[in-house]
């Protein structure tokens, strides 16, 4: 057997063996009972140690190194490339870091469940220290030295360093930061009503399943259920979705059902024949969460995706809906106003959230802000970037489950509307009538160009040539920018 | 680090990974989605590979030769034999045949649940096909030449011989069609029609709720679930059960509770600073399936038993429960009839059908009965035993979910009624006062004397030791039949 064939086989068998944690985690959310978690870190950390030891075993950098000297299609040696990384980035690693890590984060997890439910820090922060100083260890293992931070976000955006993000974000925030002054003191104030009032769950979750359905998530290949932190997971022909209802606000379901299927559309377009190799998976979490931030905001949050939506929400509410206009659904949507939860943000105070969670994690991994000092430290930048008093660390910063685990994500969650913005700017132009397909409810046209050019290209280019190769343009914070001053220019009567 | 010390985290791993498979048969028989199965068996394989490879690691024979000359307390060194079992078990089959088997059942898995849903016998057969080659094949590297199927029911039965079932099961057998067809001629006959009618599922699952917290199975450290072939997996913190309910009939529904909650009540009953290692886990398939029936059969279908279901049933379904008697569960419970499903049947009548499976998978097995001849074989068999026809496959070959991997497991069902009736006429004797307890339903005595013989004894003696013990007799399979011959003696007026 050819070395490349030897190595296709190992990471076969290590994606398979990812698939096997992912779904750890995903019962762990779901289904895990509460006695079950300690056993479950256990487990976590077992598989975590193996997937470790399988990598980093040395006939995995001989077989890497013979086969460069093989003759390879220009895709096998995409993929060899990205072989050769993740085995650089596991050896980077010492075997009991990788377990420890898995360890901790398990606990952590339980640990943040109960101490958000108790509106309790103290409880989380033993922990919270614990996964900030495996992340630290961690970093610098994969920064060689370097910024630790960066060794981080390598994992979720591989080629990206914190400086181009220096250039991205701040301007960015700026931008919105302006903007959001302005609409606080616009003369026109929209809201939301026309989408709250007292909705039974079993109506939300029809709704729910139509709209995934609309959306061409096959559910033969998938699965939806509730979780206290929305997420999705899993590939191909089995993605598991899931989503938080609010019975007093249908904001949260559609807008959590939206961006989770549009991730899940992801995984089940990935090309079949290349979806357990390293060229055929999800580029980087930026361009994952592009996917479910087009769906979640350009479409949900676009008049079309207004029209369309209603229509679905006839079907379910009919009395509540049947006098209703697209139009004040649209509005209803983009009701734009501080708030302290992230994922109940806005398009505009979205952003604005993923900044100051970048600044403070930045700040952790840097050894500059203690974990004891994070509750104050976060009122302080709420209160600085969104102008609001954080009541309680529960809707603070106990709100998301990412620091159980995984530092240098929350960045990607903004790259990921960037690109969300300039893809559906592309979709708009290569895809005729676009937009009246989307209000009459056929979203195959537009799901089936994200399938083309994105789902099924897997990692065969590079994030950037695949960006550039798309829209003709470079990552740049400009076309989300625009898009958001002209809609909400419109919407609160700005000058 | 002593060399039982790495034996010992290397079992403990060992032990975590298998959780982790558990979990995923229990994921596919629950909420996988339809199209996810082919991609779980692969993650199967990969995780059996694995499991394999670590037990086989040359560095674990010596350790456990190195252990050998450490001194030890006698619980570890009953460990290190259990390991060194083991190990030469994993060591006995190649790499390649454990991943092919994990792969095969899983596949086979899938491929049942479709033919018997179809009633389509020919879907499943290569599959099966499969499935016994590599059966033989490890049965006959784990016989070491010798007898396969011995190889095989050694995984379920550790340090018992097909001999032993030879002197045990036939007897049984004959005993119970004697039986049988004295019930069959006897002047009374019972019916079921109390327990039969429409039961809404919400209720069932309400009574199934109550039944198993009743019992004493902690919901905080387990789950219940439905699923098509009811089952258990899981211990300690994260036990899961299933059951499969009737609309139309009560039986199956309580049957199949109480039934998974005494194998549930076995694994949270484990000594928790023992059960990662073999010291401390189940003793074998026998004694599990023996906690599962004596709460489905010595107490679920005893006149105190019905007692306390009774109050159950009248706690979920008053209108229809409040003037029925004990006396009335009692013998709707203990209808003698010949049926064509395992699962279903009468106390008498199990046996019989696990002595057909007992006599058709020994003969595959041996390669004396090929796969294309089952479905003629089961009917035969069918006739010769019970005296039924078998109108099609679904309910006769198709019916059990066991031969998707597990051969040499049928036997331990008659092996655990035998124990069963040991360990419940012990109880009877040691327990003060106990049917008068169960008849008010306080089941916790009972419970608590079976974590203290049983649950929490692990692995500590042998089966044999640990039944001589409790019992002061060896296993046998009269008291079995003296207590079936003598209640269905009396509920059927036999002379």
């Amino acid at each position: 057997m050819r070395a490349y064939d030897q190595l296709c086989d190992r990471f076969r068998e290590h994606h398979h063996l990812g698939g096997v944690a992912e779904l750890l985690g995903w019962d762990q959310q779901t289904y895990l009972p509460a006695k079950g978690h300690a056993r479950r870190a256990e487990q976590l950390a077992a598989l975590a140690g193996l997937r470790h030891q399988r990598l980093t075993d040395p006939r995995v950098a001989g077989w890497i190194e013979a086969a460069r000297a093989e003759v390879l299609t220009p895709l096998a040696r995409r993929n060899l490339e990205l072989m050769a990384w993740r085995q650089r980035r596991a050896a980077a690693v010492p075997e009991r870091l990788a377990t420890d890590y898995a360890r901790a984060a398990a606990a952590a997890w339980e640990a943040w469940r109960a101490a958000r439910q108790a509106d309790d820090f103290a409880r989380f922060a033993p922990h919270l220290e614990r996964v900030v100083a495996l992340a630290q260890a961690r970093g610098r293992c994969l920064a060689g030295g370097g910024d630790p931070y960066a060794g981080l976000l390598e994992e979720y955006e591989p080629g990206l360093d914190p400086a181009t993000l220096e250039c991205l974000l701040p301007p960015l925030a700026e931008g919105l930061v302006r903007l959001t002054r302005r609409v606080a003191a616009a003369p026109v104030q929209l809201s939301p009503a026309v989408l709250q009032g007292d909705f039974p769950e079993a109506g939300q979750w029809r709704l729910a399943h139509r709209l995934v359905v609309a959306m061409g998530f096959d559910l033969d290949g998938g699965r939806l259920d509730a979780a206290p932190h929305p997420f999705s997971s899993g590939s191909l022909g089995d993605v598991r979705l899931t989503t938080r209802l609010r019975r007093a606000d249908l904001r949260e379901g559609i807008g959590s059902i939206l961006h989770e299927a549009g991730h899940g559309l992801y995984e089940q377009g990935l090309d079949p024949d290349l979806a357990d190799l390293p060229v055929g998976q999800p580029l980087s979490m930026g361009l994952h969460e592009s996917q479910s931030r087009l769906w979640e905001n350009q479409v949900g949050r676009s008049l079309p995706g207004a029209a369309w939506l209603l229509g679905e929400l006839r079907a379910v509410f009919p009395e509540r809906f049947g006098a209703v206009t697209a139009e004040a659904v649209y509005r209803a949507l983009n009701v734009v106003t501080p708030g302290l939860i992230r994922t109940e943000a806005d398009e505009l105070h979205y952003n604005l959230h993923i900044c100051l969670r970048w600044e403070l994690e930045r700040r952790l991994i840097a050894g500059e802000l203690e974990v004891a000092e994070l509750p104050a430290a976060w009122r302080a930048a709420m209160e600085r970037w969104l102008g609001i008093e954080v009541p309680n660390d529960r809707d603070g910063c106990l709100q998301d489950v990412h620091w159980t685990s995984d530092f240098g994500y929350f960045p990607t969650y903004a790259l990921g509307n960037l690109v969300a913005a300039q893809l559906y700017g592309a979709a708009r132009e290569q895809v005729a009538g676009l937009e009246g397909q989307i209000a009459a409810g056929e979203l195959a046209p537009l799901r089936g160009w994200l399938r083309d050019r994105v789902h099924r290209a897997g990692s065969r280019l590079t994030q950037a040539e695949l960006i550039q190769s798309i829209t003709g343009q470079p990552l740049s914070e400009r076309p989300l920018l625009e898009s958001l001053e002209a809609k909400v220019g419109a919407l609160y009567g700005l000058g």
